[in-house]
C-alpha cells in the first residue's frame, strides 16, 4: 500500500500518519521527495484494508498495490479451475452450453424445449422458478412446482439442471432440485445468499451485477468461496450503459480479464445481455471466440406465449444453427462440447 | 400501448398481432400509413405487460404509452405523501435530516456522534447494525447489539433511528428496535426483502440502486407499496459513472424528476453519492435546492479510526457549519427542519 | 412519429397540436383512448425532425417511428457496401486488417513494422501524423513529414495507408498522402470535418465516438454520405464505462446491431477499446466471430520507446500469432483477408 | 510516479526498469518488500508523461501521482481567478447569468428574448449562429448573419454576447462579433480549436464534453491556458448515463471537484444537461447552492415554432421565477448578480 502525502502537510501531520501505521503493526518505508512525500506501508496489505488511511489528515491517496481478493486470485490457483456440474465439466476446455427457457411454465413447454436444445447440443437445461421480476405485477415464477418440472424434465432428457436462488430461505428447497444454484445479476452483491450458498457443495452459477466491475464480481465469488464452496463459475452478462438499442452493454472483454485475475471459469450469457434474439448468435460466437467457458442461451419454442423474456428467446432451429457455428468455433479454439 | 410492425411485413403477419390482442382481451386499431403500420391498443395496459407482444414476428417496436407503477405515481395521488417516523415528519415541507456513523460500532462512539448532530439539528438518527461489504474480510456489523445500541442511543437524544436490513430474516429483529427500515442500494431490487418490509407498518427508506434509473427505484417502491405498506421515503445516492474522482456520480435531477412522476418524499445521500468529504458539504446543500425531503450526512467523531467507511465521514464541527447553510437555503425554499 | 397527450389536457390543447401538424403540412390522425390520447402523424417524417413537437403544450412524448438517417440505412441499400482502399476490398466477405504503430516516429521504425505487419497477413498500413492527444505538453504527431514517411513506406510493402485527419484544413494535405482518411472518436461529432470529407472521393474510417450510441455513428456516417462520399467504414473501439481495468469497454454487439441497421462495412479495433495487449488477442478473435468486417491493432517492435500508447501495442511474433487465429476463425465465418 | 513491478519478476527485469529511469534523466527509488517490489521515480513528473513505462516488461502498474495540468490547477494558482466579458465579472463571487435562445433565427425574436432576460436579471446573452447538429437534415444555423443580429441584439440590451465556434477557421469571424467564445460539449477534445481560440484575447466558455471526466475537461482547459489565452471559464452540462428520462446526466458534484483543483470558475447548464423545462429550474437552484459561478439557460418566447431545440426552452415567465429564487439563493452563498 502506498500512502500519497498532500503538498504542504506539516511534519507534524506526516508523523501522526507514520505513527497510525506502526499502531497497526505495519512498516512504514518513507520517501521525501522534492515535489511529493510518499510512504510505502510494507506488510500483509489485506490487513489494512478496513483502515480507514485514506481519512488521516494530511493523506492525499491511498493506492492499494495487492488485490482484495485471494481465494479467487490466480495466484491462489495457477491452474484453471474446473466444476463439475453432474457428469459435465465447465473450464479447462470443457464448455457448459446452458440453454432452456426463461421461465418453467408447464411440463409439456419444457419438455418440448429441453428436447430441442438437447438434439442441437445443449448439456444443461435452464428453467427458472424464482423469477426476480422489475414490477410486482408480472409472473413471478412457479416455486416448488416449478423446480419439480425442471429437476423431471432434466432427468428425462439427462441434463444437469440449474436455477436461480432469490432468497437465503430458498436455498434448502432450490438445493434439493437442482445441480447448479444460479445467483442472478441483482443478487450478485446479496452478501447473506453468497455466503449461505457457500456453505453447501453444489455448484454455484454466479452472473455479474449490471454495474460490477470485474473486482467486484471477483469480490462476490470471494464470499462463496470463503465459506468453503470452491465450484463457483462466473457469468457476464452485460452491463448497464448509455446504449439505448441494447438492453445492456456485453463485456466480453472480462472473459480474457478474469483468467488473467482468476482461476475460475467464466461462461457468457447473449441473451440478457442484448435482450434481441438478431444480436444474440454474433454475440454467442463471439464468446466462444473470446474464450468463454460456456454459453448461456434462452430458447422458447413460442417466444410470444411465454411468461418472462419471450422477446429475447432464440427458437430451436435458430439454436441449432447457433450451436453449429460455435462448435466450429470451439474446435479453432481447442474446446469441445 | 403502441406497436410498430416492420417495414414490408405481410398481411397475414399483421392479422396475427391484430388476433393476438383481441385474443389477450384489448381493441387493435390500425392505422396503415404510406410508410409504416402502426396499432394502438385501447385497455388497460398495465394488463398487457406481462405479454411477450414485442416476440411476435412482424412486430418492430412495443411502445408502452403508461407508466409500469401505480400506488407510486403522481397520477395516484395528487398530493404529496408526507411520511411520519417517531415525531419527524418527512414530506410536504418537512426534512428528515439523517446522520449518525456509517456502522453502529460501541456505545461511547455513538452517543458522543450523537450529541453531535442532535445539537447540529439532525433529527433522525443513523448506524448500520448489518453491513453489506464489497470484501467479506472487512467489518460486518455488530448484529443485534448495535440494533440495541443504536435505539438507546437514540432514546437517550431523543431522535428515531433508521438502520439497514439487508435479509428478509432480520426483518423482526430490525423491526423491534428501529423506527425505520432502510433498503440498501445494492438490495434496491431484493424483491423478497421489498415485499416483505412491505407487510410491516413501518416506515422504509428505500435507496437508489447504483444502476437502476428513476423508473426502476418506482417500480422497486411499488413492490413495497402494493403489499400494503405505504410509509416509503426514496434517496437518492450516486449512481455508477465513467467518473473516477468520485465515488459515485450524483443525479440531483432525480429529486424533481421522482417529485414529477411520483407524491413520494426523497431525499438525497450525498455521503455515499460522493464519497469525498470536500465534496460533501456543496452537494448537501444543493440538495436543499434541488428541493429534498431532507439529506443524509454520514459524520464521524474519529474518522481515522472508523470501521467502515471513515474516509467519507464529515467532523462535527463540519457538520454542523453545513447544516447552518442547510437552514438557511430551506428557508428560502420554503422547507424547514 | 406518434404524438402522446398528456392525461387532462384540454379540448383546446389537443386542438391546437392537430392545428400545428397540419400547418407542417402533414395529417394528423386522432386516437382517443379510454386512458389515453394519442396522435398519428402521417407523412414523411424526416420532414418532421426539426420540428419542436414537444415543446406544444399538452404534449406528453413524441415517439419517432422512422430511422434518422437514410443514405446509411439497410433500406436504402440492402446489399452489402463494399469500400475499396486500393486493391483492399473491405465487406461482403474481405476484411481490413489493418495494423501499425499509434504514431509515425520515423523512417526506420514504421519500416521495420511494416514488414513485420506485412508477413503476418496485415493488408492496410496505418500510424499517426496528427495525433489528437488528452494533453498539450505529449507528442503531437510529425504532421507532413509524417505523412511522407507513411506513404513512402506504405508503397515500399504494397499496403495502401489510412492515417487520422484532425482539422478540416488538414484534409487537402492528408488526401495527398492517405489512401483513407481516419476519423478518430474525439472527432465523430466534429461535423465540419465530417462534411468537408464526404466532399472528397477517398474512403473514410469512421471511428465511433466514446459516448456515441449506435445511432449517433450512423447520422455522423449520414453527414459524410450526404455530401456524396459513399466509401464510409465504420470502427467500433470501445465507449467510455464504469469499468476501470480497461480502458474502454469493447461493444461488440455494435457489429450485428450495425449490419442489421446499416450497410455499411463495420471493423473492429481492440486496442483502443482495452488499452491492454493481454485482452487485444481474444478481442481481436472475438470481433471476427461478431462478424466484423476487419480488425484494427496497433502493433509496435519496441512499445516501451514508442512515443505514443506505447503500453497497448502489440510486439510483432505476438501480433502474428494473433493474425493465425483470426485467420483460421474467419474460413469458419466465410470470411478471407 | 510510482511503477509497481509484477510478482515474480526475474532481477533483470527490474534492472531494466531502473536503467531505463535512469537513462530519462530520474532518480529511481528502489523499495522491496515481502509480497511486492515498487520503484518511485524522483524528478519532475511532468517530464515523464510521454513516457510508456508502462510497456516494459515487468511493469505491473504506474501510479502517477501529480496532476497532469499545471496552469489549469489549484496549486499554480491558489486564488480563484476572475474571468471579464465586457463589463461582467465570472468568479470570486460575481455570478455569469446567461440566457437566450439555441439558436439565433431572426431579428425580432432574439430582440424579444433579449428583452425578456435581460428584465429577469440574465448579464450575458447567448444564442447560436452554427449550430452542431447530430442530423445533418436539421437546421444548421445562420452563419454570420446570426452573428450580426447577435451582437447587434446583445448592444441594445447592453449584455455582452456568447456563441460557438465550431471550426478553428470561424474563429477571426466569431471573433469579430462576439464578446465570449463557447467551444461545445462535442468540441472539447477538438485540440486544434482549442489551441487557436488560446491564442486570441477573447474569453472562452469551455463545456464539459459528454464523456469528459473533470480531469478531461481541466486537461483541454489547459491546452488553451498553455498557448497563452488565461480567461477560461468551465461549464458542467450533463454527461451520458444509462438514464433514460432524462436527456444527460448533470454532475452538479462537478462543481466543488473543480473549485478544488483548479482556480478556473465554473458555471452550469441546467438546459442541455436535462433537457426537460420541467426539471430545469430546480437543478438552477441547485447549481447556485453548489457554489457555481453562474447558470446558462435557454429561453424562448415559442418553443414549439424554435428552430433548435425547443422543447428544452423555459418560457420568458418562468425564467424570470426561476431567475428570483436564484437570486435569493445566490445571497444566502454570498454571491451575486
Amino acid at each position: 500500500m502506498i500512502i500519497v502525502i498532500r503538498p504542504n502537510s506539516t511534519q507534524a501531520e506526516i508523523d501522526h500518519v507514520l505513527e497510525r501505521i506502526r499502531e497497526l503493526g505495519f512498516k512504514p518505508h518513507l520517501s521525501q521527495g522534492e515535489h511529493r512525500t510518499i510512504i510505502g506501508v510494507i506488510g500483509d496489505e489485506s490487513q489494512l484494508q478496513a483502515e480507514p488511511l485514506a481519512a488521516i489528515a494530511g493523506v492525499e491517496q491511498v493506492l492499494p498495490i495487492m488485490k482484495p481478493y485471494k481465494l479467487a486470485s490466480r495466484d491462489f490457483n495457477k491452474k484453471d479451475t474446473v466444476v463439475a456440474v453432474g457428469k459435465v465439466r465447465i473450464g479447462g476446455g470443457s464448455m457448459a452450453m446452458i440453454a432452456g427457457p426463461c421461465a418453467v411454465e408447464n411440463r409439456e413447454i419444457l419438455d418440448e424445449i429441453a428436447g430441442h436444445v438437447k438434439r442441437a447440443g445443449a448439456n444443461l437445461l435452464r428453467g427458472g422458478a424464482f423469477k426476480p421480476r422489475t414490477s410486482p405485477y408480472s409472473f413471478q415464477g412457479l416455486g416448488e412446482e416449478g423446480l419439480k418440472i425442471l429437476q423431471d424434465t432434466g432427468r428425462k432428457h439427462d441434463m444437469p439442471v440449474v436455477t436461480e436462488v432469490m432468497d437465503p430461505r430458498q436455498i434448502p428447497l432450490v438445493e434439493r432440485y437442482a445441480d447448479m444454484f444460479q445467483i442472478g445479476a441483482r443478487n450478485m452483491q446479496n452478501f447473506d445468499l453468497l455466503k449461505e450458498v457457500g456453505q453447501t457443495t453444489k455448484p454455484v452459477l454466479l452472473k455479474r451485477g449490471m454495474s460490477a466491475t470485474v473486482k467486484d464480481l471477483l469480490m462476490s465469488a470471494e464470499y462463496i468461496l470463503s465459506e468453503g464452496n470452491p465450484h463457483v463459475v462466473l457469468c457476464e452478462r452485460g452491463v448497464r450503459s448509455f446504449e439505448e438499442s441494447t438492453r445492456n452493454m456485453l463485456d466480453l472483454s472480462a472473459v480474457p480479464n478474469v483468467k488473467g485475475l482468476s482461476h475460475l471459469p467464466i461462461i457468457v450469457d447473449p441473451s440478457h445481455a442484448t435482450g434481441r434474439p438478431d444480436l444474440i448468435p454474433s454475440m454467442a460466437c463471439a464468446a466462444v471466440a473470446a474464450g468463454a467457458d460456456g454459453v448461456h442461451i434462452e430458447v422458447h419454442s413460442c417466444p410470444e406465449k411465454a411468461l418472462s423474456d419471450g422477446p429475447q428467446a432464440l427458437l430451436p432451429p435458430r439454436y441449432a444453427e447457433v450451436m453449429e457455428c460455435m462448435r466450429r468455433l470451439a474446435e479453432v479454439m481447442g474446446k469441445t462440447f
